[in-house]
């Protein structure tokens, strides 16, 4: 696609560079731009910059943080004996939106994957080991909150080695059918071991 | 969706703006630009803001520019004797890809739309009179490259009737089934026209 303005051009290759957005999208936002205020343009722009140049991560569980220390790990109500360990950011958010959780998390950064390259040591498992070593008295429980893959499971294993030491409850979040899933739809692997790790009706209800 | 930063917040609440962006995709995006250099938000974020801020209007045919004539009124190689009447930059792009036309363009900035209160007076449609009535020798011809709707025929019977005084030819690109469409699906609308506005089999090879 040729362009009649050096600006669009260049703006559209910028924007045609976010994952999931092509040219023809990258047009369709430049054009709306252009089509507002000077300010709609302005705030979108030091919204983008501010981002990444001032976000900083937590010092204690390694999320993305405005300060030195999150607002989840500052903030005084959420259980601090509570640790549930997840993979990245997007993982928080969604457990936070569940409403259902009110401990802390440490965000690894990743998951154990050596086809691509990514062992214990490029992950925030040390720094969750020195956390735990550091107040395991005052520490409840460990959840760990990891994809239900085997790169999960790996991570998953390797971390419960790693913490055996410190004598806490680990746990793990429970995998069997999606409510609202229809059973016939769900994947065999699933469902077998839902039946396997079945429960008993009234501990469910 | 509440967000453990205030940054990551007002981003996500900036780029959900944009037309065909939500929450979840903005908060994608917003998660991309993080895992990346600064580089990469710096560079987009410039973009956008000088995108708005530089951009200017051909003074010529008021389609967008970089200077005060944009790349193809300035354009020696362009015939400028022919002047394709379009409604929006996005129907230049459109008419430019085809590689099929090798005149200028006058953007209107809109098409005579009573219900949406746009009248001939908010658009560039006198400037497109003074234009034609400046140079009317050195005119070949205007081509109306309109949408097929009620308000692109209204104002492009409004914009013959401005220059019927300066006997220039003044065409409309044809109207007919898609090439490439199959004609059961074509509506009867359209299917009807193309039949009354049938050419000789030879004028088409």
């Amino acid at each position: 696609m040729q362009f009649p303005s050096r600006l669009i051009e260049h703006a559209v290759d910028e924007i045609s560079k976010l994952p999931g957005i092509g040219k023809k999208t990258a047009l369709r936002l430049v054009l709306y731009l252009l089509k507002n205020d000077l300010t709609v343009s302005e705030s979108l722009a030091e919204s983008i910059s501010n981002l990444r140049r001032e976000i900083q991560y937590c010092e204690q569980c390694h999320s993305i943080s405005d300060g030195s220390r999150c607002s989840i790990c500052a903030n005084p109500r959420r259980n601090q004996g509570m640790i549930c360990v997840v993979e990245d950011l997007p993982d928080v958010l969604a457990i936070e939106n569940t409403g259902q959780y009110h401990g802390c998390y440490h965000v690894l950064g990743g998951i154990i994957s050596p086809i691509d390259g990514i062992g214990p040591d490029e992950l925030q498992i040390n720094s969750l080991v020195d956390r735990v070593a550091g107040s395991a008295s005052e520490i409840e429980e460990i959840i760990l909150a990891l994809s239900p893959t085997m790169e999960g499971d790996t991570t998953a294993f390797y971390l419960t080695k790693k913490l055996q030491p410190y004598n806490i409850k680990i746990s793990a979040i429970a995998r069997g059918v999606p409510i609202g899933g229809e059973l016939e739809y769900t994947d065999e692997i699933t469902l077998g071991n839902s039946i396997l790790r079945r429960r008993s009706y009234e501990s469910e209800h």
